[in-house]
């Protein structure tokens, strides 16, 4: 290490000392008025310009932990919204006063909508139920619904627990909201973004499927391909990821709701589970069911672990196929040069004119994010206890994170690199011409151990390899012709 | 940390002489008489009572990396036998020398039989594209096949690469050896004793289904549920597993053969590929088929990343069930000691009588080693180029050694564990009524805010809830009685 | 599964339509005016209300990835703050013009105190050099220093390239201001709240150290030890895991700078990097140095992978103490009970009166996500290519997420778990009386088998180990009450 | 995927069916005469030949898994046996009868020697405290020290607990023995290893040290370097991981010997703990210490994680470097083609004359198996309870493999790799005097701007940057051949 100076000894002296510079804080813009809440632990003043009651304000003030940043993720708000507004319906069919339900679902559509997540302080960094963000949706709703009804927020006339959380659970619940957002963003984001993606590259694998290039192999020259096989590879690569995503669907499509606290039900009435899927069914217009066994869904999230197992192998697949594309693309003079990527931004702030594969880096970023994530999720998923694991807001959190990062990126990669990719024939020719390993079709005629003896000859010699056979007389000129031929060596033979 | 005494001193000053107690190796006990073998470098010794060749013999000498311990699993040998069988079928009928070919099957089929594991001496750690392996089998082989037909070894009768590898290439056989050992793995060992695990979890949770006891969520004491209920939970996690393996075959009865060196078949006959999975299904009773992509079969192994995304999700299983278990037949008198483990051993080299639930530790750790193995190979799946991924045998000996350790695991735990465990009925049954947690099913009666009262009275002054019920006069002794009943909660009301 | 209802079957049917309850934006609040800037790609419109320019607009343009919650750490924009006021300060000395020069501190001054925050909306999933960043941050500097001169913006009075990227690269600043923020986050916050949490684990060690509890080993009983004991084992980890931390900060205060495009230092003045590592220290009174050798510095992350290294060991500690407090804190009734948590909130929204120990889950679950994250940067780290690792934004994103998360979590559990922590004693003092594994005293006297002859009598009749001693008759009831005293078992012997 | 045919069909009915050519069962060839052993447990046959005792015997029956290739790793056992002398040592001083002692010591002598280790036959998967293969060190150190005495195996006359184990546990034994073996692997095998390698990139960068080539970044062309340079910055990043690695030997030094069961050192004498250090110490030349907390020596494996973890980073260079030198190696013909690498062996069964970076890729794929066992480390580290660890075998064997696989693999590519590296000169001079990143080199005279408009017009019309930079008039050829000289671009200017 380079010797500090005599300011850095100094500094050294002082390094107990903050540096103020780097000191901030998140402003959290509430409103500085207050009004009373109230829970079983007693009152809590919170800001009166929001619809939260005192269970919220005190995870808010038990956890401070990340800040802003690390608020719980909106599609699982969106989740609650959608949730809360069917198990008001179903309250409803089982005796739940139909006005104080009906405002719960206004309220709740308004959850589900995105239009409250200013109410929705809390991190994920929480109580590992989730009960926490269950009863911000509760308090939320309920004062809303209140408010509806023409009552005020903190009095109760709609409860959060016994109206607006009639017959669940956190327990029930958080899962539930976590399946719905997480299947949500599978059908609404990934998969179509993946589909556009793998459309993107069996397209380029058709354009350019008469251009034949050198193959690699351990790095290495070797036989030759179409740069169309190469990228009918990256197609099935991608398709299969399709399969392995919606694999995993039906389990997701399976609903916690109706267990209540430990699995069984309990505070529920015969029919309630059912009835809550078919609602959530109706309302996000993919096909949920209730779970077919609940102590499962509640004490493990091996469904989570699951699709956390198919995005990991995606982003496996998507890691290998960007590689492969920025070095293809490597360049513009110094490299293999067959690809010609899209420029979409000055590359260097130091190098003029330079241009990067910064899809490809953006992309491989969220895949080993994707990764790291999974193990995240394997770790919390195989930590639950008993009725309940209690790693659930994590593995709801990294989940989306992961879904929501290679949605976007295979979006964005197929949009600004794949489709702008162009061959560089010149340059592809010029290397498959050169290379040693169409040696490779003479084994059948010549055996390999004289066809070694040539990619030898001519390697060492720095000649051709037609050069070399002849030298070494195992052939004549026209029959290395006839077998040395690149376009000839791309299929099996008849 | 303890300050090191004198004799220390002296010792860190002598500290680069290796101390020769902990040095040993790993006799090699090989013939010490050679003959010479050739390849395209030269000649080479090898051990004159051992098959293999000078490729093989080169590969030890260059790779001496793990010794013995790391030597290819001799699946994937086993597996490489299956396949060179199925070539010299399939080529006999494309013109191959039916008395080479013949001599071939001969000598295949003792590799598959496991009988000439001993000429197989390479370690896992070398070229990532297995082809001194595949050599090594071509070698074998090859001068077995000699002998046969009454040849000398080395002198290629029985040409290890024009014979033996006929149409083949390492970079398509490698990973069709790997698919092939991964199934058959898979069929013959994990999934039968994962059913029979499921089934054994399966039947305690029928003899379990009347005893009610208490749930525990965030490890604090929750509602009740029955004890078959709990394992109901188990079983259909392990269920699920099955299912998930399961859905992963259809990849792995993919096989790469026929796509030879880069993917497009080159010096292969059309329909060869076709041909060869059909031998190959016919040889393991499994449904394997051709690729339906060889590009992506070679360049990527996906396949094993998702089989692996499985094994992950069922270890993640397999570790929760085992905690339970452990913890739930903690004690014998200082824990929660509902369950009565088997005990099949002493415990303790110095606490007298102590028995502890070992099979649930060994199937952690082996839980940990796939969760560890799963990385490992998502590492290596993400770092394939071009046209071949290079870590074939590490994916292949991670990938084998997560299925033996589940598959033998399962089983050890099924048989040594799960068959055994007693309900500790009496406990049991304690604990669920001195719980406060049956408040819980008051809520419908007397609401949330006044049920949380009516338990925190009872914490509180260490009484029964009945009595703090009566003393805050929310309800009748006899309301109590009729409404908390462990027996009634243990599911919905009607 | 739970078989679909026939609305579910429609449903499937409609499943394309995307449901529009749960699509939302993050609404972007900037500006709806523009102004024109210019790269060398050409013009670009940008909010007229942000300092930022056109390469800053084309990133968010062409990296559409996860949107505002992905948005680059703040920590991360204070360090370039940083940076580019002690360079500008440097390049004074080397002869940048000093009004220039001293209008750029001006301005990197504001941002090193997170005043232009607002003006850095570029996500982390962008190039893998961060350039991005880099010019984001030299052209917001840029448009205020020149504001600052009177100049507007986008005129480049003041270059963002020229003179406040001068004799830098993003290659080398990007990685610096990585170091520097994961620096000051170490030595602000994580490194304190350790230090706090430390401290308070001691002071309960000492608190406890009179009361014998029973031990547990394999989760099963074993001899006793006190309770201060088993919290000093806590108090040791988190001290080693400080001293962890704090071995990888000599690596994290090599800076990068001086490096410039592929560490050569290309287009600085000899000495440029010596001073700007010491203007950093200043600005920071941490004693950073410039880097021993700049092209692994550019080309690697090791420092990062390592620091990294040091927090998953950090995380494996402080599960292993959250989980075991959580343990012995369960019940109330039919748990461990040994210890009594505080009880911070209603801990259930169905099951009244019920506290759970939460600040044990959210800590575990950031445990679980540092571990997560450290794969990720692994992986990150371990993909460099030639000249320049190309996951730096990942590596900065994911090793200040843990840095942050571990900190907060370890003093929210400080503040809100540890220090309100009380023994059960009359528990803890019944528990240890009745175990079996007291019997581990009587080795020395009546050898391991004959003691374990009385355990295991006792154990089998529900006896006391006193009463099996006596029917077993080797040794006296004297004799037993003498070396069977939970008080004498707790250390060696003299 | 391609269509089953017929013959699939049928197969698949039959899939039940265990194909018989891929049974297999490794032969453990003991000896089908017993003897009787007893344990607590009752009596057990054991083979005639081997020393082992009844609670070895009971582990092999009742852990079956994983087969011979999982036995315990022999340095780990080799350990057990400098640990079992060193404890005979100190017992002697304490009052054990030395007749005993000595023959102990002998006997444990031998272990230490590997001469017994036919007699260690022991999986990894049993229980997680080891205590099996304490008691296998016990009961074979027993009956063989017996036998010195001239007693007969299973007679007791040498008691494995009361002797060999005296004033042990297997909580104490075990980790101190994985502490022995772990320190003892790094000093003798890693750190050499690591050293030889770090010297051989030293060298290699000396002799490159003038050899001017093109840089690239983001895989793109970019400025210049010399090779020395860029070997410099390997070499760094082996040089840092070498004081990683012995960063985290002050904590593998500490031994937890003397905690017996819990931690508390019951049934030891004051000072036991102490003097085994210092006789382990003695015995191993290591400078090895009695842990300052044996409450976290049992209960956390921290120090374990933290020495992966410098491993895992280790890894995570070595990949790089791996990688790098493998695509600078590209070729022969059609790649960078800057280095050329040795040629070991041929690279491929159906390319003739192919050579392969195949020291790379053993290097690569060991990298990722130590990243994978990291996380396993990881899993088993964070996963203890109360007094103990129960993942101490997979832990031990984990970390044990990687410090093998590590070691040897940095000395197989150091040897068979880095060694022989020569720079292919004329490809490297052609390639860096091509580039149009040499273009920087104009930014301090000509600027950011005007420098890319040059860079872009070269590009876009194939010309060399001297002839754009003169159509667009923004200097003379004097100037620009003043300025562009790659040679002046490989450090700061004065």
């Amino acid at each position: 290490m380079a010797s500090a100076s005599g300011v850095i000894r100094r500094l050294l002296a002082a390094r107990t000392k903050t540096p103020a510079v780097l000191q901030y804080s998140l402003s959290r813009a509430f409103s500085t008025a207050f009004r009373e809440e109230r829970d079983t632990f007693g009152p809590m003043n919170v800001p009166a310009d929001r619809y939260w009651g005192a269970q919220t304000q005190r995870s808010l003030q038990n956890f401070e932990i990340g800040g802003a940043r690390e608020r719980m993720p909106e599609q699982l708000i969106q989740a609650f919204g959608v949730l809360k507004k069917s198990a008001a319906k179903v309250n409803i069919e089982y005796g739940l006063d139909p006005t104080i339900g009906k405002a719960i679902i206004q309220a709740a559509q308004e959850v589900a909508d995105g239009k409250l997540i200013s109410h929705f302080p809390l991190v994920v960094w929480q109580t590992g139920s989730g009960t926490q963000t269950n009863m911000n949706a509760n308090e939320v709703i309920a004062n809303r619904a209140a408010e509806i009804l023409g009552k005020k927020p903190g009095e109760k006339a709609v409860h959060p627990n016994d109206h607006v959380n009639k017959s669940q659970s956190s327990n029930d619940t958080f899962p539930t909201a976590m399946h719905i957002a997480a299947a949500v963003e599978i059908n609404n984001r990934l998969l179509p973004k993946l589909q556009g993606l793998k459309d993107a590259l069996a397209a380029k694998s058709d354009d350019f499927k008469h251009i034949v290039k050198i193959g690699r192999t351990h790095t290495q020259d070797a036989v030759p391909l179409t740069l169309g096989q190469e990228f009918s590879g990256y197609t099935t690569q991608v398709k299969y990821g399709i399969d392995r995503v919606q694999a995993t669907l039906p389990h997701l499509y399976q609903l916690a709701q109706g267990g209540t606290a430990v699995g069984t039900g309990l505070n529920t009435k015969r029919g309630f589970d059912v009835k809550i899927a078919d609602a959530v069914a109706i309302e996000t217009s993919l096909p949920f069911v209730t779970a077919e066994n609940k102590f499962e869904a509640l004490a493990a999230h091996d469904a989570f672990v699951e699709t956390s197992g198919a995005l990991n192998t995606v982003a496996v697949s998507l890691m290998k196929i960007a590689n492969d594309i920025r070095f293809l693309g490597s360049g513009p003079r110094c490299g293999l040069g067959e690809l010609l990527l899209p420029e979409n931004e000055p590359g260097s702030s130091i190098m003029p004119g330079k241009v990067n594969p910064t899809q490809c880096e953006a992309l491989t970023m969220v895949c080993a994010q994707v990764i790291g994530n999974h193990v995240a999720i394997t770790v919390g998923g195989s930590n639950g206890h008993f009725e309940l694991n209690v790693f659930k807001p994590l593995l709801a959190n990294s989940l989306l994170q992961s879904l929501r990062l290679l949605g976007d990126a295979a979006e964005s990669f197929r949009k600004n690199c794949v489709v702008g990719i162009r061959a560089n024939e010149g340059r592809i020719a010029q290397l498959v011409h050169e290379s040693l390993m169409l040696v490779t079709a003479l084994n059948p005629k010549i055996g390999y151990d004289k066809a070694a003896a040539v990619a030898k000859k001519a390697h060492k010699e720095g000649t051709t390899l037609k050069d070399a056979a002849l030298k070494l007389e195992v052939l004549t000129a026209k029959e290395f012709e006839e077998l040395v031929v690149p376009e000839k060596m791309i299929g099996p033979s008849d």
